[in-house]
């Protein structure tokens, strides 16, 4: 056989071929190229760069103009509890333990089987496309069926089967927590290219020592991403009953061996500067939740000292029971407003900074790196285009801003991953989204009305009259 | 003549009715009516409250069906400056004097004509009815095509001419800032209905203390709102060189009269507790802009002792150059997040009380307290349909809690001014938002483009790699 000819190859006919926008890459140098062209082939970038002036466009199955829009890499959602958007707006404006207690815990016991799971995530992951996310990185429990409703709406996902010293919602034995995410891992490792398994233990402080050191190894054993929540709360630090020596959390994990460049770790709201030093030493990626550590009143995460150790840091919108939406966009000007005004001034996590939190940095943080956040060759074409008939985004004096602060899951036009086109004008291409709103809303009924939420009387929320 | 029969009166075709909804009142007890009807007359609420089960609805010119989505009142954006659309996005990240002095204020002085003015606040308008707002309070400069402007639209809105110690655009001669006010305000008092005039010195530091009390005295004569912006940020009160009474900038105002239930301040992120104790007794509105106040760094205001207080507080987006976006929805998700984590806990803000700042209060802080910010009989016809087939609308536990923490402008589909369909169906009804766009997309390139925003290089920002 003759080599392949260099010429025709460069001349292969592209299976997708964008153009007319901004093309913001989020690459190592932050190139953004004005009126750039994204060639594909298959499900990977083959070409980006600025579009010639005077010649014809390149030829290609299907041409999308992007209409002078804004070519965002993918949104990487770097903490989900997909199943949880059928406790959307359940329980809201309580107290931490009221609200986990009284209502996310008993909930979970009595609703979360196969069926729920399967369309709270359906419906989270039809929430996620057309807010322009085509990853996230999950942890839940009968994972297994957010795993097969993950792939039939064609994301990319690292999927987290949950290990907890509880009888958890198909682990009623605790016992075999571990070896049931290990199966889960075996299970899907090979069976779908955009689906990563995973493990997730809930935290330290629900997870024994020797729950949390073979959850670790069986992951390790695996090759792949081991989860945990961490120091999401005041009290989960000052309470841990003097167990970790030298009193902190992180060297505990050190310890057990929990802490390596294949760990991600939620939260980090109450992290010490030794903590933060010991994260970076050894590699682990951190997953920010801005909104849902706001909304519960957790704490305000110390990410630009994270960003200043090299930690690589992702943006997570936790699960719909804490937020109560799945909107990166949000999410980003969320975390660059928080972090001004909590201190680091106005200068604090700029927008190219927190654009790369939501793709590059995520996608770092959950093992994905080497496969997307960026546009740039070879990489999975996991990309989104921002509508530039949206009033939001005119005028457009920096594509990078205009993403950050004046965008939000409404300015998505069209969101492709691995070169599927899966949104398409606002519009999901393959997902019967009103039928997945039907179950979710009769799951919503089952689940039962709590009392109609009634304002405070006037007199007690100072009314002037 | 003989005298209506109420019979005959009370079976009156309505205009318009709305049904097949969760009605979120907003009124004083907070009523939420799971499956309601509002029944309207030219621009009056003539009825609301449940469907019946078993009896066909009332006849109406044209009848909405809401398709079991969520009606609340319009909401009261309490604080813009619309032709500052025309700057979105043109500088971000940067500290406040630079942002401000080598930015805003040559912008200001370069690109603000009555032409810029007319299409940024069009654009302004069609972002804000498409966000489910039907009124705002506005200061800026050229108010009066603005005014102009805002009544092509069909918002609801009170419009401030700015008052301000230097030439400003329209006002070469600071000598003449009141009475240009002064004349504004006579001008537009009786022109429409939905037009309130008002008037907005800029600052206490940017005025002096007898233009102060000139613009207060002009405004009290014409018995209309005065606004001003105060202690936005802890310069603002720690320079104030010594002019105020007692060291308390409030203090000053109250001796110049500036303080009584006819003027609306904004921010008061620095007020102390005499401040507030001050601004109660006197009975004046406090607009608070939260994410402007996050994106530049302000401060937090502290707004659960304004509320504790009684003093009605609305919730602002400011202007775009600080946001960068009109959405209150989103406004009121960080609102209640913020306050939050910043001490208040889980419990501070809870969703109704934020709901009622951005519609009843608001409208209260604003003056037009017995004209709009409630769905009640006899009140203004402002309202909004959030679309039950939005993903983030999926499952509904409590309509409220929903409209405050999972939507955003995005979950807006149908938006009533004074009776009148403004959009429908995610659609600006008579609003040619094309050639609007348009316009300020040639204006943004007059603007120029600044270099492309780059991200700091990944050494910098602690890459890992």
């Amino acid at each position: 056989m003759m080599a392949p000819d260099p010429i025709r190859l460069s001349l292969r006919m592209y299976d997708l071929l964008i153009h007319n926008a901004w093309m913001v890459t989020v690459n190592a140098q932050g190139d953004v190229i004005p009126d750039g062209m994204i060639g594909i082939h298959g499900d990977v970038i083959a070409h980006i760069g600025p579009t010639p002036p005077d010649a014809p466009l390149p030829a290609a199955r299907e041409t999308i103009d992007a209409g002078q829009g804004i070519v965002l890499p993918g949104l990487v959602n770097a903490h989900t509890h997909l199943p949880m958007t059928v406790f959307r707006g359940m329980a809201d404006d309580l107290p931490l333990q009221a609200w986990l207690t009284d209502h996310i815990f008993p909930a979970e016991a009595t609703h979360i089987t196969p069926d729920t799971v399967h369309w709270g995530t359906l419906l989270g992951c039809a929430e996620m496309l057309l807010a322009g996310i085509t990853t996230c990185c999950d942890g839940y429990f009968l994972e297994d069926a957010v795993a097969l409703a993950v792939a039939m709406t064609g994301m990319r996902a690292v999927l987290g089967q949950g290990v907890i010293d509880f009888p958890a919602p198909g682990v009623p034995d605790p016992a075999e927590n571990v070896q049931t995410a290990a199966a889960f891992v075996r299970q899907w490792k090979h069976r779908s290219p955009l689906i990563t398994p995973s493990i997730f233990c809930h935290s330290p402080y629900t997870c024994s020592d020797k729950t949390l050191a073979h959850a670790k190894a069986a992951a390790a054993d695996e090759g792949v991403l081991f989860q945990i929540h961490v120091a999401e709360t005041r009290e989960e630090i000052t309470a841990d009953g003097g167990r970790p020596p030298n009193g902190s959390l992180t060297a505990r994990l050190a310890q057990l061996g929990l802490l390596d460049a294949d760990t991600l770790l939620v939260h980090g709201v109450w992290f010490s500067p030794t903590d933060i030093e010991r994260v970076a030493q050894n590699g682990c990626g951190i997953a920010h939740c801005p909104e849902s550590n706001m909304k519960l009143a957790a704490g305000i995460a110390p990410v630009p000292a994270f960003l200043q150790a090299g930690i690589p840091v992702g943006i997570g919108s936790d699960g719909c029971a804490s937020n109560n939406n799945q909107d990166l966009l949000r999410e980003m000007d969320m975390a660059a407003k928080l972090h001004k005004v909590a201190g680091g001034g106005p200068t604090a996590m700029p927008a190219p900074q927190v654009l790369a939190m939501a793709t590059r940095d995520g996608a770092r943080a959950i093992g994905l790196g080497d496969h997307t956040g960026t546009i740039e060759k070879g990489k999975q074409a996991d990309l989104v285009i921002l509508d530039s008939t949206h009033p939001a985004m005119c005028p457009i004096y920096n594509p990078v801003s205009q993403a950050v602060y004046a965008g939000s899951g409404d300015v998505v036009r069209d969101t492709i991953v691995a070169g599927r086109v899966r949104v398409r004008n606002r519009t999901l291409v393959d997902s019967p989204i009103d039928g997945i709103m039907k179950q979710v809303r009769a799951i919503g009924r089952a689940i039962g009305k709590p009392p109609i939420h009634r304002p405070i009387a006037d007199t007690e929320k100072g009314s002037c009259s």
